[in-house]
């Protein structure tokens, strides 16, 4: 990245999360901010299933695209917002279990174009695996803060 | 296709949509069904918008998915189901407007694999606009019926 | 598009095909230039074929990744060059005849993006018939001249 | 993966590789088949260029393809082939350099679909960089043996 990133990235990040009706709606949370790394946490209920009692691969793909697009937005400098330009998502089995954990990671930063990848995996008495995998490509618009 | 399909496809595709919790939670109706085809449309309210106030680029990835999905699904035979193997998503412009409308559409079928496409349109003030381009692979489940 | 498009892209664009020893190489020739569209063509030789005697998977995504690319050019200004970001390719069927049509489209404008697809045919006994279907990102580089 | 793999898998993606005309004809080599992994590498010559000097993007995209199919191929028992369903790919960087490496790696291995990913390195002066990433799904032929 040709500027500095924003030292305050994860208070930011957050603020943007919280404005986000539809991840309030389906109930999911942030914990995790780290730089080129954010962490999307769902909990297994009722109302985002699918017909088979499943977690539905929409919403699986709801948190796997905003985890990458987050991980992008902490490389961006304090002016800058990032958009979702296009993702690619294998899903590769039922997310079948308590909760979900979308994890989004920086694999190319650049200064216009980032590419990221997610991983979403189902956690079950414990244990975690691997239900998504998504390839992601995000934009920077340099000087549109995001309000 | 190897098999006939089901003449009561619309029936069955229906009541499957009627058992997703996901698309209730987020009041998506699914107004047309018919052979290769099929319409999701979303009213847009408060709960699916992302931080700036169109809807949540997951959601209409959600609708992009699941209107491809059950158009693969209208044409196969009555003993089978489909699963999602993978979709690629372009979103093209903010989702701004009073509805949605996710068209899904079979571009290729197959005995065992199925090609789709969706396109999503935001209509506001009665002016259909492309908002997202959806390419995805279906896989079909033979002897495997929905419950 | 905000600028003018170049009136002399169909020029441009053959001067730039013929700059790319890797089109000479895999015989491939670019008969249509339109404002939108391209076509590659591509007789079947020994040289491109994979195992079992069709024209290899990766010299499909060749001239589609080409065609769609050159189909974005046909839109930019005489000062700007573009640039794949990605594309995402379904292989429906082996490339099985005397000769390819990679049909590349613009699919939605824009300034910074372009979305194309593009649709590779076989040819046999002079009847085309589908095997491949690419969506594509790409990017225009303004005041980047191709030389 | 439900049944025992080929032990032999080494040698008879070896020589499947040597059947690929366009293998030869982009002078691509298969140093490196593991279990779950392989890499192809490409020198730089003149044959294999685009326009401005940098090997095609098509043949990059040929690269990680057959990289990532043959990593697939490692893990399908003797009597099994395997067919590239569909891949996405990012170009991240121009292919700028002596040679390229294209490591293709199992990412979820499965009895009927196989996800890979491929990662393509520039090498320039014995440093690699990373110039495109790419996830593909593969489909099982089983009980039909590569010829």
């Amino acid at each position: 990245m040709a500027r500095t990133p924003d030292p305050h990235f994860a208070q930011r990040i957050r603020a943007s999360f919280d404005r986000q009706s539809a991840m309030h709606l389906i109930q999911a949370t942030l914990p995790v901010v780290e730089q080129g790394l954010t962490e999307i946490h769902l909990p297994h209920w009722q109302g985002v299933e699918q017909q088979h009692g499943f977690v539905h691969g929409g919403v699986v793909g709801m948190i796997a695209d905003s985890s990458a697009g987050y991980a992008a937005m902490t490389l961006v400098p304090a002016d800058a917002s990032v958009l979702t330009v296009e993702y690619k998502m294998n899903l590769v089995a039922p997310a079948d279990g308590e909760k979900l954990i979308a994890r989004g990671q920086v694999v190319r930063p650049g200064r216009t174009l980032i590419v990221t990848k997610a991983e979403v995996f189902a956690v079950k008495d414990g244990k975690e695996s691997l239900c998504a995998l998504m390839q992601q490509t995000i934009i920077v618009m340099h000087g549109k803060v995001e309000k």
